[in-house]
């Protein structure tokens, strides 16, 4: 049996969808289809949804889940007529929230990824910039970093600082171990003043291998013998040196980072 | 008065910040302090993190709200035992979803932003690395993307290509019109056949001459004058070729994304 999950919002449905797939992931169990209808703005674009939604009722010959984040109450009762089971963010929690702030609502249609504040948007882009512009580590503005990933070449550094810097606005530096720095055993100087803001990251050699062979098959430095001598290098170096250091091997980029910044203090609020 | 606002999760608390997030944009009028608690793998952590909520209830003197996405119910009990008024996520909906189902639920801790398939998350590394080897516009693999993002220089093609790779898995590349483009007013010949997987991106003059303001202060480049011209001849080209075209502005990266997969139908699961 299959069944039909659907993430209806106002906006661009990215809360729809997060909760969705919160709630998703304790029944794998279940093989769900999966359909995105943002911009839902009007009772007509609610009713297209409708039919979408009763479409696939008859189709899987069993009610489809919605999970549907309209802040507009009018628009929204449209999506509870269909045949759907409707799972309904602010009809469920708004009223507490009002109760308990003791205040009305404004309601705002598809607010909750808008720009709202210029200024921290900019943060937002200029940590992107940074992430972009400072993925070669031959940058000396590790000043300006607020967190320096170090590791070998593909242990994550790169997804990881473009992850933090557009969710968390964190301009996020990314140096690679040299093999000068594994032969010496320590940090390169210019780094060194930065070890309070320095993490590691550390990734299984199999792993590393396996990901460097993609990039260049059948070289010295995708081969398990290189992967493993940079690993056990980078391991005794980080240690020496006394950073924090972190495996990526089974870890998603949202993982690591939500860890990096708890490690290091950084309160960033999220976009 | 201010309030607090706790996001506490077993996990990366992504999905408890979202869900908050779209709870707060319903009331602007407030302003909250925001505080992320996220891999409350057990008891003891849950009750430091009642701590911290308690904390807040005495020093706001009102009581916080806690946003908990924490699966485990005896960890999740801990939480509730707090002075805050807690929204719960697995609680609220769980059961809903248990009758719908017709199966119980298999709790997995902190999952939802974990690796659950290890295909599926190559190839968000894979669209990730696309996005940021494509970021030239001198590539010739136009072919393999899945879709491509034309503008003038700083319209806002690179943040939405990494935006879309990272969270949609979708490999995006990005194509800045030239001077050469603009004065034949069309397309380069290798892009042509790719007409159908191209979109638009359009910005306000005023608005990119501040952003190449910063970039390039005082330069030709940055002048209201050649951001205008620069702007209408782009305009007038991809109405030309028929080119469906985004305003940027005033629109964030998450917005932008959601509308370009909308239009192209590219109905990929968020990560």
């Amino acid at each position: 049996m299959s069944r039909t999950f659907f993430f209806v919002s106002d906006g661009t449905a990215i809360t729809s969808e997060t909760l969705g797939h919160a709630l998703l992931a304790q029944f794998p169990q279940i093989k769900f289809k999966q359909v995105r209808i943002p911009f839902v703005g009007d009772e007509d674009a609610a009713l297209e949804a409708v039919k979408q939604i009763n479409a696939a009722n008859k189709t899987d010959k069993a009610s489809p889940i919605v999970i549907n984040t309209i802040v507009d109450k009018e628009i929204s009762s449209v999506i509870h007529s269909s045949e759907g089971i409707v799972l309904d963010l602010f009809a469920t929690f708004q009223d507490t929230l009002e109760q308990a702030l003791g205040v009305k609502p404004q309601p705002t249609i598809g607010r909750t990824f808008g720009i709202k504040d210029f200024a921290r948007y900019e943060e937002r882009m200029e940590a992107t910039n940074f992430a972009l512009s400072h993925d070669d580590g031959e940058s000396i503005e590790f000043e300006q970093a607020d967190l320096i990933l170090v590791g070998v070449s593909r242990s994550g550094k790169t997804p990881t600082c473009l992850y933090m810097a557009l969710h968390y606005g964190v301009k996020a530096a990314n140096y690679p171990l040299t093999e000068d720095d594994l032969d010496e055993m320590r940090l390169p100087v210019f780094l060194k003043r930065y070890k309070r803001k320095i993490v590691g990251l550390m990734i299984e050699p199999g792993r590393l291998a396996q990901i460097r062979e993609t990039r260049k098959p059948n070289s010295r430095y995708a081969s398990l013998r290189q992967c493993h001598k940079e690993v056990d290098l980078a391991e005794s170096l980080l240690r020496t040196e006394g950073i924090a250091v972190f495996q990526t091997t089974h870890c998603s980029i949202e993982e690591i980072s939500s860890r990096v910044l708890s490690e290091l203090g950084l309160q960033r609020e999220m976009f």
